[in-house]
This record gives C-alpha cells, structure tokens and sequence, in this order.
C-alpha cells in the first residue's frame, strides 16, 4: 500500500493512521518536496514507528508505485489526482482518491465548478463515492474510490437518511457550516496565517463553493430528483473540526420527530462511526476531533415548523483520512473499523 | 453619570469606554464583589486612567447613586437590573440599561423566556429600545432606554430595512449566529473553561433562545405584522464577536439586488456605525473587534433564489457598552460617535 | 482494575487511554459528582466503547474498590488520595496514585509545601516515584506508585542524566515553564476561563510553586547532594502541553557538548518515550500532545557558556495519566508501551 | 508626515495609531504592494476615517516624500529601510525608522548578526535609540531615530534601571520572552499557518537571536562595561504580546528588594507608560495588548538568592509602532502620551 503526495494535512494525517493500522503495511510514499527524507523526518509526530524511521519519500512515477503497491491512496490537489489514477488503475492497482476528481458523475459539471475539462472522463463512471455508510457495498468490489470532500461529509450523513424516507422537502435545505483552518490545507497564504485566522470568524465562498457539486449530486440521487441548496463555509479558529447547521422545511410530520429518529436509527444501525445523540446533547466539535466519529442531533422547532439538525465531525479523519481508511478496511474485507478506534 | 454593577465583561467595556469618553465623567460605581477597590485595581487595562486611580466601588443604594448622578448606566443581570431602575427612575436620574429587564413590550412575553414575572412591568411602555440606527429620535428624550442584546443588534441592523421595504419574506429568516465567549458573561461555569471552548465549536440553546422575544418583537414592529423567525446561536472560540449569516428568501425582487443595497444606502446613509461592504468584501470579525461598527454584506444565490445577509460586530461594544454609549450620547446631544473612534 | 475519582482532565484522559489498552480491564470507576451515570454519558469521546457504555460510576468505598479490583489507581486531589490510599493497600490492592499525595518522602517538606500534616506518613517510605526511566526496576513490584507532577517529569527527564554524570553545576539550574491550561484542572474559577486565558500569557506561582518539592527531592538524589532550583511556571493558551526551558552552568565541559549527548543517550537508550532530537529541530509541544512522549533538545551558547536544554510533553499524558499507564504496565509486567502508541 | 512601507503588521498599527492621533496629519503612504489603493480598502480597521478614504498607497521615491512630509515614519525590512533613510534625510526629512537599520552603532556587530555590510555606516553615530523612558532627551532633537526591537523594548526596560544602580550582576542575566505571532511579521510562511501556531508552544532562535545585538549594546551602556546576556524566544498562540521572565543575581542586596523597587520608581517616576506592579499582581499581556503600556513586577526568591523580573507588552505597540509613535511626539514637542490613550 502506497501513498502519493504525502506532505499536506490530510497526507499527514493519512500516513499517521496508517502507520497504526494492524493490517496495513505502507511500502511507498512520494512527494515532491520531502524526497530522501524519512517519513520520521518529516512528521514528528509519527517519529517513533519502525516504519517512519526506515521508509523515505521518492518522486516516484505510477508506473513504479503501481509495482510495488496494490493500492494507492492518492493525497494530491484535483487537476493532479487524476494523472496518477489513469496509469495507477491501468497498471492493475486499485485507487482511493481523496482529492476532488473522481466526485463528480458529470464532467460538464466538474468543469463548472472547477474551472477546467476533466481529465479523464471515462474514469468516472467507474468512481465509487468513498461514503461507506452509503456506499458500503459497492465500496468492497470498487478499484476506484473517489473520498467525499469534508463539508459534503459533515452534510450527506445527516440529510440523506431524512431525504430518503422523504421527510423534508428538497427545495428548503440550507446547509451552514463552520470549518477548522487545517481545512484549508497546507498552503503558505496569508490568509491562514495565525494572525489572520486566530480571534476571527468569517464566512466565504458565498454563495457558490465547489463542494456543492458532489452535495447536490449524492442528495439528487437520495431525493430521486435533481436537489439544489443553500450552502454558506465559514473559517472559525480551531485546527481541526466542522461543524454544520442544517434547516429543513419537514414534509408532512407535523411535530413528530419519530420518524426523523427512526429514520437515522434504521440508516446508521450498523454505522460504527455514526453517533446519533439523544436529546439531551448537542454536538460538539472536541468531542470527535482526532477521532472518526461523526455526531449527529436533531431538534424541531414547533413556533416555526423547521427541523434543525446538526453535525460535528473531522474534517482530517471523518472528513477525509479517516474516511478513506474507512473505505480501505471495506475494500480489503477488514473489520470497517480497522486502526480507527 | 454612574454605573451600576460593573463587574462582568460589558460592565468593564463599559468603564473603559466611559473613561476614555471626552463629555463622560464617571462619579460612581458600585459593585458588591469589588465595594473598597478602585476602578484601577480591579481593571488594569485602566489602570493609568486619574479617575480609575481615584474612584472606588461602592455598594450604594439606588438612592444614593440618584442623588450623585443624573444618568445611570445598568449593566446588572435581568431581574436584578429592573429593582434598581425603578428606584432611580423614580429619584429623577436617567436610565440606560443593558440588561432584557426592559426590551420586552409585553409583560407576557417577559415571562415566557424568562421564567419570572416582570418586577415593573408599568415602566415598559416608557422604555426606549436602544438601537439608535431604528430609534434614533425617541432615543435623544428618553428616560428610560432598553440597550438590545448581542445577538438582536447583529440579526436586526441587517433586516429592519429589508422587512420596512417589504424584499424579503418574513416567514423565510433564519438567523445563524456565531458568538465569542465573553458573550456568556464572567461566570465561573464550566462550560466555559478554557479547555472546555478552545478547540470547540457548537451551537446551544437551540430552537428556543431568549433573545428570540426582543428579535422578534422589533422585527414584527418593522414587517408591521407579527414575525417568527429561526434563530441558532452557537459558541466558537474568540474571546469578542459575532458573526451572523441570515438567509431571507426575497419577495419579487428576482436577481435584482439593486433594491436590497439601495433599502440598506437608504437607511444607513447618516449611520456613523454602519459600514456597508461593496460586493468583494465579505464581514469578519476581526475588522470589528473593539470598536462599535457592524460591517453587513449581502449577495443573492441565483441557483436558489435566496438571499445571503452577513453581519459582524464586537458583542462587548456594538452588542453592549458601546450602543449604549452612543445612546448616552444621543440622550446627551453629543456628537453620536464620541468617545467611540 | 479500577479508577478512583475519574471526573477531572486527568481522570477523563486516564479512563480513555485505559480504555483502548490491549490488557486492561475497567471493572470500577467512582465519581461523587457523577455517581449512577455510565462512563458514555460523562466522556463523550470514549461514547462507542463498550464497557463506557455499560460501566457506571458508583460512589463505591476503598473496600469495596479493593475487593473488586487488584490494582486502583487514584485521581483525586491531594490531601484526599492519603485517605483513599491507605484502606486500599490494606485491603490487599496496588495503588497508583496521581496525586501530590505520596510524591514527597519528607513528611515535613510535605507540610511546608501543601500546607497541612501528611494524612500517612508511614506510607511515604514504600511509596515508587512512578517516572518510569529513572525508577523502572523499583517500579515492578511496587505496591505504591507516586505518579510524578506534569512540570516535574518535564524538568526531570532533561536534567537527571546531566546531573548525575556532574556535567551541570547544581546550583544554576533555572527551569522556565509553559503550560496549558488544562494543567489547572477541571474547576469553574474565573482564572481559567476562556476570555480570561486566551490572549494571554503570564508567569504564576512567583517563587515557590508547590511541584519544587518533588523535583529538588529527586534532583538531589541524582546530585548526592541538595540541590536548590529557581523554577517559574508560565501559563499559556493551548489546551495541553508544557513545553520547558532550562538555562545551566556546565561543569568543565566547555563547548563540547558530545558529553551532554552521551550522557542522554545512555539514559535514554531503552525509554521509549524519549525523544532526543537531533541538533536541528526544537521540542515542540504539537509534536507530543495527546501522546506519552516527550522531545528533548541541547544547545551551547558559546558566548555566555551556558547550556541551553529544552523539553516538550503532554501535561495530560506524559505528565500525568499516560505516565500512570506506564508504571502500570511495569508494574503488571506488560510491554511497557501497551495501550500508549 | 508620511509612512513608507505600510502594509505588514507593524506599519497598519502604525497607520491605525496615527490616524487617531490628535496632531498627526497623515500626507503620503506608500505600499509596492498596494499602491493605487486607498488606505481604507487595505485596512478594514481603519475604513470609516476620512483620511483613509481618500489618502491613497503610492510607490513614490524617497525625494518625492521628502517634498511632501517633513517626518517620515519607515516601516520596512532591515536592510531596505537603510536605502530610503539616506535620501530622506539628505533631503531634509527627520525619519524614525521602525527596522533594525540604525540600532546598532557599530557596523561590524550589525553585520556578524544580519549577516550583510550596512547600506550607511556614516549615519550610525547620528541616530537616536528610540527607547524614550531613556533617551527622552536626546530624541527631542534627533534627525534619525531608530526604533528598538520588540523583545529589546521588552528587556530593556525592566533592566537597565537595576544595572545602572549596579544592584545585578551582569554576566547572570537570563531573558526568556513569550511573543505572540504577529512578532513574526506577515509573511506568508508555513511556519506561521494558524494550524502551525495554535495549540504549540516552542523556541526559536537558540541561542543566538538577532536581537541580541541591540540588547546587549544597551545594556553596556547602563553597566558602564560590556555585556553578554542569555536569552531564549519562544512563540506562543497569541495574536500579540510578549512576556519576558528575568533571572538576576542580585549584588549584594541580600534579601532586601526596597532598592529595587526604588530604583524602578525614581527611574519611571515620570514615564506615562510603564505600570510598576505593588506586590501582589504579575504582569499578564492582556493587561498591555493593544496599548502603549509595558507592566513591570519583580520577585525576591528567599531560596535561591535570585531576583525575577517579568514584564509585559504588546510587541506592535510598545514593542514598535506605539513606541515609534511616543518617540514622534518628544521629537514634535506634542505631549508623550498623545494620540496612545
């Protein structure tokens, strides 16, 4: 099992959780910037396994990962991602992405939002959505996995269930989420810099951020119908985590929540990472952070007839590394949970 | 001018604002935690200032303080705030209270969000809420002024001019409000430690919070029918400001949002608090933290047709101590922002 | 194997980690404050796993603990551990205590320090110093483990071995430490609160803190001889870390520092919780918090003589519960890293 | 009066501060980087000032400011600040320069530290320390002043007085300073991402940082004699501040610190910005940020014979530009305090 493109945040994160997975075995990992220095080199944390001290980064083609690796994890910006899946996959490896690339069914859609003709759209109707809660079964057989980003995590999981056993109208979904600065990536900007983020709280990309594109997707597919809605990122000072506010407009429940708690109950019951609330508690980022686990809390509003849910997650692990060793155990038949608890 | 009860986070703005004030002059304040301590000791931030050296917390009866003081600033917990009004009112001073004692219209409604029966419900019809961008007029003669709460000045200042001009449906707001810590106020609770906010993101009192009867009440007041809006708080970890991002779905204005900064150009064209943003721009916190201007910024969603109105301030300032200065001000004829640039 | 008084920082981190460990099995935990609640409801963070979910605190007697369990470890707050202590080992049980309970070996220091008489003075002489690279052998058969103060294990660690080879004169050992907040435990005080702590940093307990009791008693046995430090500890705002640094007079080595190297590591060939870095990264507290390592990095100063010896962990874990663990699993003769990587 | 180089942290607070100064008029702002925008689109903060609306960034030459302002604030890199100081002063232009470039008198210490031959030697001799609870006089007159450090401001202040009454030793002066991020200027490194900051504490510059230089050559001139003095930067997750813990050993005041307290009160007994602190508080930079002040307490520690100094400031006022600003006004015979309250 190999690694490209290891020296981000959710490249580190990944490395991480591999290196303390049972059954994992990490025989490669590349990146540009860090070749010929050990993976203990480069991420202190991670310094004290045998692996970290002995394996070292290379700038290695696909042709020579694909070799030495079964499957990859890839780790790379979108726009790059896909020049290493056509040779990997060509090659005979099996794939999890966990950029952008392989998200979108529609390559006119991709290129809507990400500015650009896809680079190989034949790939994607090969793509599973690496959402294991709802793509459990095709993800065991898949060569492709294509990881959701973390604001569509942290908004598919709690909407789905709701959509499905059509309980909300489409049409009245607006998503608020709060986002960590590691969201960002590791990307030298002033934007990001301590001084800009710390004691500052702020929205951006309103009103049309990319990851719409793979929500509107998976939501249309659980609706039956196509699905448009309202979706607002904000930045707020904390590493990791997101936080995410759901309005929904109820179908015809009226003020009977039980069907919206059945309807999570059924979905999530054999969902190790899914951890519905009672009704007592509302979720909170620091409750999962470091974790893979995702809370999720529902509440009806009887002045305005509104249904709030609300999720809280990682966005590194739940909302990405996590998730991806997530579809990995499923892929190779280990225990879902594998080097995630 | 005296302040009463100015031991918690808007009672000390308050002092450091007053103290900075050129027409201001403090003679009292009382406090019965700090009674014998100077203004000094117990704020080092003004510690420099002659008269935080010199003037020391009493714990003075209402009477006492009406007869040093014409003007008497309440920043004193609901329930407590409306005991000392009365008293003072009726000795003759000038009242400008920064508790909910007085925001609420109806006694009612008082007590529906909060638990307890109105200690001087006679004196509501008198009181003046305190948004001076809304009240500016009724505000320069009042005895008795009502200061909003944190929440209310960052939800109403972005709507009030969409509801008066009739762009909006009031059925459609929902209100999703991030707040810094000060916000809860100095109490040696828990939930407010530290450890227990930083690295933390969550929302609470949801759906019902109190501030929803004064929102309401002024929103109802702008719309000239009754309105119920949604309205979620949620806690991120700054020690000041409130980010507030409002999702309207608009009469028939279509994509035209020609008519929405046109109502706010409108309204807040002498507003000397108000910046309105131009569309690259959106709201931070961090541009408004310590000072009392709101920044508000708008864009309409052409997928969805909603429209998106974010708003940022500093709670302590424009939210609290500072609105009510400028109210000060008002009532004193002043020049609106003195002591406030 | 049971926890006593698991409701603060340290107990909550001491049950998580115990929790995910491979041998051990949580059969009790007490808490007044939460008595009748199942460890799931209390940590959210450990709400998957399943003894969290069926274990329940009990407000249990020592008597009754020790006749459920072998081994107790106790998180209570000093003064009140010698109570539970005591009863405990009679019955038969092994005792790891986290408290400043057992750490002195000087009934009287003990007094000048904490203020009132030792509760067991009789206990002081079997009583383990629980830090695990000095005190490994003795720590196997231990019936009584004094779990070192988090600032002490972070002045130790660094400065024994160079003591005790007399590479540093005693006397000019300054230690300057930086820690987290969730050092002063889980306590609604207002000093501790967000507001009160973020955007802030500032030295306490000038010049005598409680902790120098411990770390010049076993400074002194690796001298052979009393040794007297200045100590000044900082707090700052991050959740967990202490990251300390110690300014020395070195004895005749001049600036060759390949004895002080040497002199690490040979102390530290077989702990495999030390780091020593290499001459060109700093301890950094984000490399070692939520795990049981400490960094530790030396540099000369050429122009003054001095040496200049730098140390980072996890107040939390290598501080305090985590070093628990470790002496259990000495004590019980586990790998000494089970339950810790 | 103009400002060249405005767009790091240092020349907005600048800009901020000489905005609401009383006397100052602000005529010419350059900016590579900005030029053609005003100063209100580059600075939110500043964005309701009139001056700010309509003062726009330029690119001019040293010449063209000197034609327009007679003081010229240089807020620049070290070594790009020297190339406009030439001119400017050549031009007849008083300037006070907020880099490196002039605090060190001699040009081959300035190269051994910044590691570059200095641009103008010959203006060494005339430039003014701009430290004015020591320089006062001087800086009435000067042509070029030149700005401390923000550590040195933070280390001077608290010791020169003790070294010029010979009550400490010279050779035992230990400095460890905490600085908040904004000390690292805004540059868009990965070092200083908000997830590279927050929730890590570390040192930087072991042993020998540049600001030594500065430090040292003013301390030698308190001594009467040179001086070499230990000292260790760490960065902390704040904004801003710098808190700076010294170790003395004392002369031979044995344990009687009435002499140093005399000798910091005849020395500040006319300085408007240092807060000497009675015995019971300890400098806290929440005290300090975002005003002029530095905070000063000192400890005897019976045990060891040592004296502790701390003190407390906010490194871009006090530290930079609020220093810089004190200095302008003793140079315009404006009251020191003026435009800093």
């Amino acid at each position: 099992m190999a690694v490209v493109g290891a020296s981000g945040y959710t490249g580190e994160e990944l490395v991480r959780l591999l290196l303390r997975h049972p059954q994992a075995e990490l025989v490669a990992a590349t990146s540009r910037q860090f070749a010929g220095k050990s993976l203990a080199e480069v991420f202190p944390r991670s310094a004290h396994h045998s692996t970290a001290k002995t394996l070292k980064f290379t700038d290695a083609s696909p042709e020579k990962i694909a070799a030495e690796a079964q499957l990859v994890f890839l780790a790379l910006p979108h726009g790059v991602a896909v020049e290493f899946a056509a040779p990997l996959l060509g090659a005979g490896a099996r794939v999890i992405d966990l950029s952008a690339d392989f998200r979108i069914k529609n390559a006119e859609t991709y290129r809507e939002f990400y500015g650009h003709e896809h680079g190989a759209p034949n790939l994607l109707a090969d793509a599973v959505y690496g959402l294991p809660e709802i793509y459990g079964d095709k993800l065991r057989d898949a060569r492709l996995v294509a990881c959701p980003g973390c604001y569509p995590t942290s908004i598919l999981l709690p909407t789905i269930p709701l959509l499905r056993k059509k309980l909300i109208k489409p049409a009245s979904i607006i998503a608020n989420s709060l986002s960590g600065v590691s969201g960002a990536g590791r990307k030298a900007e002033l934007d990001y810099l301590f001084v800009e983020c710390n004691e500052s709280v702020r929205p951006y990309g309103v009103p049309k951020h990319r990851h719409l594109a793979e929500i509107e997707q998976e939501l249309s597919v659980a609706a039956g119908d196509p699905v448009t809605i309202q979706f607002t990122p904000h930045l707020v000072p904390v590493n990791r985590g997101i936080l995410t506010t759901l309005y929904f407009a109820p179908t015809d429940i009226g003020q009977d929540v039980t069907q919206v708690e059945a309807a999570f109950r059924e979905r999530y019951a054999n969902a190790p990472f899914v951890r519905l609330l009672d009704d007592k508690a509302l979720p909170d980022t620091k409750n999962v952070t470091g974790s893979n686990f995702i809370e999720i809390a529902w509440r009806h509003d009887p002045r305005t007839g509104r249904l709030i849910v609300m999720s809280a997650e990682d966005n590194l692990v739940k909302g990405a590394s996590g998730q991806a060793i997530q579809c990995f155990n499923l892929m190779c038949g280990y225990e879902e949970t594998a080097g995630l608890l």
